[in-house]
């Protein structure tokens, strides 16, 4: 019993380390977005690449797709996957939301993300994700929620150090 | 009985899922370096930013450094420190090693990282790393080995994209 407990014990505190990467990832570009004007985030990171205000908006749609890829839920903003998504930064166009809405956005997935999280347990994150077949998991037991999870920390990752090659100076 | 062998499963389940988080990661900034002639490394990643060299540089020597805080042994290129981790990008000095040279050290690091962590076993991962005390890992059993190697994964991501942003057609 000792040792099952203690494996148990295991399992739970690898999960939380693994949300806790997710969650250091995720604050460290909310405080990206609360450093500046909001004007300064229309501003590309670096000459000819994307608009910080894209990186958001697509940081928020890949967040937001992670509700329906863990089973918990639907997605909060749908219509941000064409724009930022599966569009290149259109840096002409002026109808994508605001700086301002995208924080509100990407704070409200955050919280919804979070609040499904705390109601999963360890086994959970070892199940399938809802993308992939039974068939396909049992050949390949990787293919779960844990896997998605770590994926989309790094996905945070990668986009913050693009993020912060932005010049705030510059005018928008 | 048939719990706890499910507990012991799903430890080494998730460790190895980390251990492939970081693998990818590891391997796309392998194959970044491998894209393009040596000389394109030598350009700064964005106008004013860090070297591509430099930043595989600085990617040796952290990774480096997990060799002794994994108890995995000491570093294999401590040289690299100073130019690397302690000092920015001194893009005037010519004193640094080549990019042929780099990418061997990157090659010899990530070999005996990989040695290292088929050794390991899944409660190692959640052992106290070396640079903590006995009495702070009491207080916060989150200063793991674990840790470190999420953590150390994210940093591969964030200087990717980074990395990404190099255009390799400039004149070096």
């Amino acid at each position: 019993m000792q040792t099952q407990t203690n494996n148990t014990t295991a399992t739970e505190q690898m999960i939380k380390q693994v949300i806790n990467s997710w969650t250091s990832q995720n604050r460290a570009v909310t405080s990206f977005f609360n450093k500046y004007n909001d004007d300064a985030y229309l501003n590309e990171v670096a000459p000819g690449r994307n608009r910080a205000i894209y990186l958001l908006g697509h940081l928020v749609a890949t967040n937001d797709s992670l509700l329906p890829l863990l089973g918990l839920g639907d997605k909060l903003y749908p219509q941000l996957e064409i724009p930022f998504q599966a569009t290149a930064d259109d840096k002409k166009k002026d109808t994508i939301p605001s700086v301002a809405e995208l924080k509100q956005y990407w704070e409200k997935v955050n919280a919804t993300l979070t609040e499904g999280f705390s109601k999963m347990l360890s086994h959970d994150w070892l199940d399938k994700h809802t993308k992939v077949s039974a068939e396909d998991f049992a050949l390949d037991p990787s293919r779960n929620k844990l896997t998605v999870l770590l994926g989309r920390t790094n996905h945070q990752s990668y986009h913050l150090g693009q993020l912060n090659f932005l010049k705030a100076d510059l005018k928008a």
